[in-house]
């Protein structure tokens, strides 16, 4: 049976008529099948308070597509389900992960949860990361003083990157916020429309993720009046523009701790988890970096709750900012026997929704997310393992340089199969909503960047810029992946843009980029539709993305493999083909077609 | 690359130094490859605080096996880990799963819980389940009055099964506990040593899930003296009791509910959950079984918190009884955005814990109990999920008149690879220390009886309770399998025990019953054993359990297919052969050697 015969089910509109229902709702929700496929019966299973619970679906045939349709009642905050499928004797289980000849559980079931779901704005748009230090000096920048802690850099220096050096935190280039302001033409001509910066709070080093005070922007990067005049540029535009909080830890330099630190019975004591002897916690055992203790309510308060908590502040006038991205959200509200990071997650939603009509609240997680997304918490993650991981795995040239990211191991060389099993396995783990809501990253600025891991080839570069804006989620572009910037690590991708030396520059692949945002932006499918793999071979990924409007076909090549018949598809309009290395191959390029 | 050849990892001792340790406590942990498997390096991987983390193993190769071992810290009350598997490019990863070739999320990864086991009379007993109306008549049972609600029936007459029939519920046969004394000595003849009966509580129906009180025992089975007496001579022979609780609903004639209904005054009230119209929750829309609502402390006291509670007082003389198989408890605590199922769990076997050295809690959980089982509340489950249905589905006859259980459709046919693949799937979500101190179900009150399943096919049925005594798990029969009762239904398998028919009873079966349990007990290999897939084809299931003093090889056939050779062992001693159909066939059956 080839992939596009096998059923089909996915969280998108061609198949879920609401995709966030009221609790108490009944929502129809559809299987599709082909005509020909003996199928005799198919149930809806859902589990109603952790009981499974069997609806039948009402079969349609139009145009040798079978749907079968039932209501699903939404029962509890986030309601599972799936599909048994009757063939005779035969019965297989369609989940999140696909569909399966024998039993399984519940962990890939799809789901519908009873929340709002994160903004259009934030389902549609393409992010801009940048990092502050690296990104751009404005004039004023050279009348800044360097602070004593600084390793001075002029903008052409090698960046120091080596974790064994001592200077590659304190590094300082000098990048300011009135640079940001002054080149966001550039980041317009990536198609990005929203602006996510890390960190801009003062902290003593150059990634600024171990903030002295969450109150201030360092002035260092121009100040609070400076974020203002950014914030206000990029809303000019019609853009958003996102924060950076640590809510794990703080810098042991931050106000709360150095008072905490200096006198036990100081109120701030509470704040972070002091053993009877005076030492604490911190982030993976990184003294400079105590751990802040979210089961203390006054800690919840002052970082979390409300609208003058830390969180609560941004969210308003001056600095305005449309959302946070929660660094190392995974670990927030986590230590040993205590777990409250769910109750975090709800608390900055909460106080982020009371403050402003559509923001958005992404949670990093550089491992597995399932069960802090897609609910009353985050809206999404930075989607490393259910996106960049596979494709990593696919585009890597086993002679990169490219360094682990998180791992002890290189990014293995898989094949297309293992590739799609994996995106699979993650699709169903995050639920539909979660993985469409989260961002697809090729690098960022804790990782090598895409540019070396593909051993420096431009066109497969293309290819994995073509998945990140055609596969379900949201692009995420680390500054300076679209003219092909290097690094081999995390600290080495945070090389600056060089704005002076256009040879650096790789224009075609900039190119590419905007074409592919126009795209995204110009096709609902691409932003909203289903998904359905068509095609997979070791070097050959084929999908549809399926829309009530219209579909389109999506055909990476890895490689100049010869091409491929897809049976049962009438193409429509060529939109788009990345630029092969050679003009005479036919790969590695990344096409996408409509379907007729 | 053969089955025994492939890494492998399990909760067991030969692969685990401890597995039930302290928070902050490091424990050893090894995974198994064979010499000459090109790995170049094997990392233990473990998520600490949501974490991913990497340990290296140290090698030590012996006798043609690879150990890769490393020290795991328990920093979490639930730790995760896994290991990955690097070959040159290729890298594999080892969950409780299996082993796969491309990223997986962690729901299916190992885990050390950092709480008290189940005692070992639960993990190294075989339990006999009894439904007490069908079971045995004492001589003083024909003494009672038959209560006005009840349909009187005798002994030899039929079992109105059909859910339409408004008799199936209150047919009433009046077996007794003190009939449950007088046939210990059947009980004994299985093997099994731990006594579960289904509710003994008053119930206007013969099953009595229905409870009008919690306070005292069905004077229709002699009332509490009789308890009293049966959970005497259970103890006298070294056996264990459990009790069956429904702490999802009571019946609508409960002295709370009567009471809460008649007054919305009455502090019952707030024990169940009302509309402001009267109308009130109930189990699946039955109003007869009205739910109570474990939000509220007031019932939480009275049900299942400290020593005065329902669970506590039972657990002490002169009931005495050893643990607790909690109905529904799955659904318990849930209902609809509320869910505090894990706290109710965790008081159950709280109140437990303080009033016996060595209780046993097992929640009843047809569907998926991940995550109910395996910390601090339930020690297991009824495992029809990760035993029942792979095994119903390997042994079913298709021509079976068996209905459905929990499911629309009857149980499918499937292959040993299905079925090895649903183990696998199952072992991996519920962990190796919750599957291996869950019930091996073959067939309950609430399902068709295995007979049936098979067809009538005596051998076939000693295979299925051959796996039952040998797979990682604790046999758990339902009275009159092991004599080849049959039962359509879960109302027709509550047949009444025929004891004066012996033609009703097939000795060859019970014969193999007892051998099964001896065998169980007499190898720790298969009560505390790990387990490795030896050979697995559609119609042959061949499985290794192992332990530091002995290892044993399983080999289940359900037809009379020829045998199949399994490279690399040694047999030594044929240790038990269940007996096939026909003499001059090899199957189907089941058998068990020593490996040398």
């Amino acid at each position: 049976m080839s992939l596009l015969d096998q059923p089909h089910h996915d969280g998108s509109p061609l198949y879920v008529d609401d995709e966030a229902p009221g609790l108490g709702e009944t929502v129809r929700v559809r299987m599709r099948s082909v005509a020909g496929d003996p199928i005799d019966e198919v149930w809806l299973r859902t589990t109603y308070d952790a009981e499974p619970v069997y609806h039948p679906t009402a079969r349609l045939e139009r145009d040798r597509v079978v749907w079968w349709e039932a209501g699903l009642p939404v029962r509890n905050p986030v309601t599972h389900y799936r599909f048994l499928v009757v063939r005779g004797e035969e019965q297989e289980w369609l989940t999140g992960a696909g569909v399966v000849s024998y039993d399984v559980p519940d962990a890939a079931d799809f789901r519908l949860a009873a929340f709002p779901q994160a903004p259009d704005w934030a389902r549609d748009g393409v992010v801009y990361q940048v990092f502050p230090d690296r990104f751009a000096r404005s004039a004023a920048a050279d009348d800044r003083p360097t602070p004593e802690w600084a390793v001075p850099a002029a903008w052409e220096d090698e960046v120091v990157f080596e974790g064994t050096d001592p200077r590659t935190p304190l590094q300082l280039f000098g990048g300011d916020l009135d640079g940001i302001v002054e080149h966001l033409d550039h980041v317009e001509a990536t198609g990005a429309d929203i602006l996510y910066t890390t960190p801009v709070f003062p902290g003593e080093s150059n990634h600024r993720y171990n903030a002295t005070t969450f109150t201030q922007v360092d002035p260092l990067l121009g100040g609070n009046d400076a974020y203002e005049r950014l914030s206000g540029a990029v809303h000019a535009r019609g853009w958003r523009i996102l924060g950076d909080l640590t809510t794990n830890h703080t810098g042991d330099t931050h106000e709360w701790f150095r008072a905490a630190h200096a006198d036990p019975d100081d109120p701030h004591r509470s704040f972070y988890s002091f053993d009877a002897d005076g030492s604490y916690e911190s982030w993976m055992g990184h003294h400079t970096l105590p751990k802040v203790n979210h089961a203390d309510r006054n800690l919840r308060a002052a970082m979390v709750e409300g609208p003058d908590s830390i969180v609560g502040r941004w969210l308003q006038p001056p600095f305005d900012v449309d959302g946070w991205r929660i660094d190392v959200a995974n670990m927030t509200g986590r230590l040993g026997a205590v777990d409250v990071t769910h109750e975090v997650a709800r608390a900055v939603r909460r106080t982020a929704e009371a403050l402003r009509a559509d923001p958005l609240v992404i949670g990093e997680h550089n491992h597995d997310a399932t069960g802090d997304v897609d609910g009353d918490g985050w809206h999404g993650t930075m989607n490393y393992s259910g996106f960049s991981w596979p494709v990593w795995a696919w585009v890597r040239d086993p002679a990169s340089p490219a360094r682990p990211f998180g791992r002890p191991v290189p990014v293995p060389r898989r094949t297309g199969g293992e590739v799609v099993d994996t995106i699979r396995a993650w699709h169903g783990a995050l639920g539909w909503r979660a993985v469409s809501s989260s961002w697809n990253i090729l690098g960022s600025h804790d990782s090598a960047r895409i540019r070396t891991l593909v051993g420096g080839d431009a066109a497969v570069h293309r290819v994995a810029a073509g998945l990140q804006f055609t596969l379900p989620g949201v692009p995420m572009l680390f500054a300076g992946d679209e003219i092909g910037l290097e690094g081999v690590n995390g600290e080495d991708a945070r090389r600056p843009m060089p704005w002076d030396d256009e040879d650096a520059w790789d224009l075609a692949t900039l190119a590419t980029y905007g074409e592919l945002a126009a795209l995204r932006r110009g096709h609902v499918a691409l932003r909203r539709g289903g998904l359905r793999w068509a095609h997979v071979d070791d070097d050959v990924i084929a999908f549809v993305r399926e829309h009530p409007v219209e579909s389109v076909l999506v055909v990476a090549r890895r490689t100049s493999a010869p091409g491929v018949e897809i049976p049962g598809l009438t193409l429509g309009e060529h939109l788009l083909g990345t630029e092969p290395g050679h003009p005479d191959e036919v790969g590695p390029r990344l096409d996408v077609w409509t379907l007729g």
